[in-house]
């Protein structure tokens, strides 16, 4: 292992969540990259709707259960400060985005080319696999990703969820000139609606039954908004090229895909429903694809580009920025109605280093 | 118009459907091939399941209504016996099977490639557009396909339905390897069991819950069956590449979708549900992909040689055979058990010509 | 047949290639639109690669000869004047690009959605079909695309190679984050260039052996420019995703091959030679995919778009505009080291109307 | 490690080639297996194209050159005799075939699921790295793939070449209806022509100069043959939807390519040549993809199952077999017209073990 001039700590300071509702700062062992991986520094972490869903819930549905202490965290930005045996030591120092996810390699999907399907998957953050409300974290060289000097750390941590919304671009396959539905102006769906745009989308229409979050789509790339309590996009004669789920309801979804038109695709990125009643006939006498979305391969660098570009615009979502002694506060911040995204600083904290 | 030198008489006796439940045989002028068709003497019509809702219900959810007197039958066959100005008059005196379908050709489905998902479209026996069983039709040139002799003129007018099964056959991705779950043994399960092999499927494992039909199904194609009563095929940990709903069951598309593994497709053929309870969290989960068939494009070629070659047997799914004033008793046959397919002879009746 | 309230003549002004190098003048009657058809009065029409071609050889390799006299021009804006029987009338009046082909249909190519490659296919100013250096020409309704208001006549007319470049693209499977070497920095490779940005292109490094046509590359969306007389893209170790040639040159065919990464793409879409010699060794070696581009289909809506939102600019490749009676001029007006695109004005002329 | 309960020897007995034309038998030491590999005592070898070129020219083009002495042969089965730490000691007494590659499964290509392009491949019997010519070799488990019971020992050594088969037809899109041309009736083109029908083709034209090669292809998939001296595949109308090459010879390449129709594809499997004419012009104005095979992923478990089925016959193809110390006979019997697969058998020989 090579490390950085300047001395890694023996621990770092966690948040590490104990059971549902329960959040601690404790200090934890910094790890040891292995033989393929590098230590990084965290540098900003941004707060997801899968974290929130564990801290108030210790579980998402009936396969990811807290059952020992877990770090959340997994859209992450740092700094190389470490590297295993066989990394290029000319790495450290690197300022990296993180894909926070460790594929086996070896399996069918792996070698496929669809990792993210890998069942032997160690995701961060997904109970027993810590994430990054702390200050070290290791991943595999080729998954801590490099970042342009024109993204900022936050930016950065949010390339995974522009990861998600760029996977959903292809599995809603939007080239230039698809007609997209958005239903959901939240972080997901605003962010899908800016890289529709940059996918070539030539029409991005949000539905979301809030006023100002329509507004805000109109900012974020919506060529124009729906309100779905007003008017069932269902009914507008539509026929969109491609429906995507950004908000997880059973009456979005299915007055959704009712919107899409002949041989269109509808993408259901929204979590939260084990079974949903979905538009059955609409599906067959179109020939409409239905699918859903699962982590991403091969995105960090598009998704660099993306906002290196100007094309995507991660800063100015963040509406919050926290310690790593306020963890909670971040994690209850999505229930503030102007909230859109927050960031945790690991390194920030009243509490210990 | 160039005709046969047999003499085609002014009118034919023909089946009609007044409504629901009420059939009629009367004559009924034979028509005029326009100058791009052909006008055919029907051989052999099988009845389909959309036949017989037709018949029971006089209409196939809300947007095909019978609502005049209409001509059932869309599975035939017969023999050129004259064609319209700009049609090659050697084609006079060929078998052929019918693709009974009418697309606008300048749409812009039927530009790209999806003719049968034109809005305009004329398909044989859906309201108002009238059917086979009757003495003679039209159909463009192009729809009416040669037929190899080796075929018989009941697989000939089968090759309707074996197009259906090879349009699943390629949404479902079905190549050499591919193992496939069938729901339901009745028809289009048995032919598309027999498809699947005949793409090259390793594995065609046929549910149904009769023990009689799951033999059958051994017969035809099927490398094992499942009674899903006893055994929920979700719960065997299949993880097929396809899964193909031919059944129409709620339970059997649930339970099925449940059994597809990562990047899997299921094939929703079966019909007869505006909704359904989907397992959405599986889907999303494994990145799913959901969809229909909705009629078939370029499939009689392939699908005379598939029978031709004898890796599909379409012959022996015959199970009675009826005249023109039997088209009741053909209609109600579905009901036996042991029937799987009826074929309609236009040609043979008690009644009139 | 409706048509348009300002009188239409019987003749109009048209410019005639009677054999190689021969130019006329002449009054050719106004045609009627067939039912499907739609009557347009010229406004502008692009000069292409393909009409100079055959003015100065009379025929382009073996199978297109000019053997009658022939209207050239093929690259046509203009307004309907005049609609079929089977056309809404109300399309009179509406500015249009046209779409210059007229595929039949009906073939196995046209229905599987490859109406390009129609065998059948009457294309404008191809031996023996009339193209549009006249008043007044008909093409299928549904071949007349409105144009939106922001797009000028000149950039209405050139919407026919950005059509060759959107199905360029398509071809080399241009997405977010493609690296994209563009061999030719003609109109062709120009507009290619801009338009695999507004795919998405992360890298499009233009190669071209003068300075000038550099220079200009670098304002049309090259981010980098290649002199390839001083350095061999092959060995600059680019492995780029998509290799597109616009030149035609059999050296920047080779060469621009072997700078393709593993399963790559090359797209020659640079004509003139009936074979070459190619870098099979490493095409196999890379499983690159080397294909060609044959017209288009389905295009001319994103065209519009492409430029109606600014992210492609055709009106300033403009660099000469022509009368009727200056269509030698240009014709030979590629000769000229600054020449880009000619426009020809066929109701503009001292001659005739 | 875990071994089998037999005791494996510390050296056996292995055919090393010097140089070009120079081979030697010699002990080498028992190789121990990686904590992801396993330990395979060969059974058979077969001898491909590949070997003989090493033997002859100690090169295959430029990049693989042979410096040090090196073990040839990479169609290999054998049985698993010890496995790594990593694997399950089960495996031990299994019987598998070799996929003969150990990719970087890092890189991108890899990642992509294309791991047979990763650029860091190490192949068996590609300089610098061994082959199977000897009496034991290791490979990561996920490459040992367990043979049917069906199979033969040969048959499980030759899923190589039909891996090669099986990827050549998914490269050109070979689906049920698929019509085909193949170039040459050696040992590929015989493979290639029973895949196709395997994949559904229903043509299958094999062309090769040599009456008995014919005789042969027919016996093996082929529906006709041609002779290409007589007359020229590309001047028959064929329009094939897949041309095939088997051959290596650019005359066969250029006239195939000319025989494709419209869309379709030209798959380029045949070696030895750097660059080749081909005809660009018919690729064009066909929009046909030309493309190479270079390796496989994931074609083992197809491969068995289309032998157990039947479906392919590799048993009969083998016309020599050979000891160790015959290696220079076997790599030399291609040299006789009636030779078409040689088969080395590691553990039979005179010398040494």
């Amino acid at each position: 292992m090579s490390e950085t001039s300047a001395t890694i700590p023996a621990t770092s300071a966690t948040s590490t969540l104990l059971r549902a509702g329960e959040l601690t700062v404790e200090q934890r062992p910094v790890p040891k990259p292995a033989a393929d991986e590098v230590l990084i520094e965290i540098a900003a972490v941004g707060v997801c709707g899968s974290d929130v869903h564990y801290y108030r819930h210790g579980r998402i549905g009936d396969f990811a259960v807290v059952e020992s202490p877990l770090i959340l965290g997994h859209e992450a930005s740092g700094r190389i400060v470490a590297v295993g045996d066989d990394v290029d030591e000319r790495r450290i120092g690197e300022r990296v985005a993180i894909e926070p996810q460790r594929p086996c390699r070896v399996c069918r999907q792996c070698k496929a080319g669809r990792y993210n399907l890998c069942p032997e998957m160690r995701f961060y953050a997904t109970p027993p696999v810590d994430g990054a409300f702390t200050g070290y974290v290791t991943i595999p060289a080729d998954f801590a990703h490099p970042v342009p000097d024109e993204l900022s750390d936050e930016a950065a941590a949010l390339l995974e969820p522009l990861s998600v919304a760029i996977t959903t671009m292809r599995k809603a396959r939007i080239v230039p000139g698809s007609r997209v539905l958005v239903a959901g102006a939240g972080p997901i769906g605003i962010i899908c609606a800016q890289t529709a745009r940059a996918f070539g989308a030539a029409e991005v229409i949000v539905s979301d039954p809030v006023a100002d979050r329509r507004d805000r789509a109109l900012r974020y790339g919506a060529t124009s908004v729906i309100d779905p309590i007003a008017s069932d996009p269902a009914e507008l004669g539509l026929a969109v090229d491609a429906f995507i789920d950004a908000s997880g309801a059973p009456i979005a979804v299915d007055r959704g895909i009712r919107a899409v038109g002949p041989a269109g695709v509808a993408v259901l990125v929204g979590l939260g429903h084990s079974t949903m009643e979905l538009p059955v006939e609409h599906i067959q006498n179109n020939e409409i694809i239905v699918t859903g979305v699962f982590r991403y391969t091969d995105t960090w660098p598009v998704a660099a580009q993306l906002v290196a570009n100007g094309q995507v615009d991660l800063d100015s979502l963040v509406t919050g920025r926290f310690g790593l002694d306020e963890v909670r506060a971040a994690l209850e911040s999505d229930s503030e109605p102007t909230s859109l995204k927050s960031i945790v600083y690991p390194a920030v904290a009243r509490y210990g280093a």
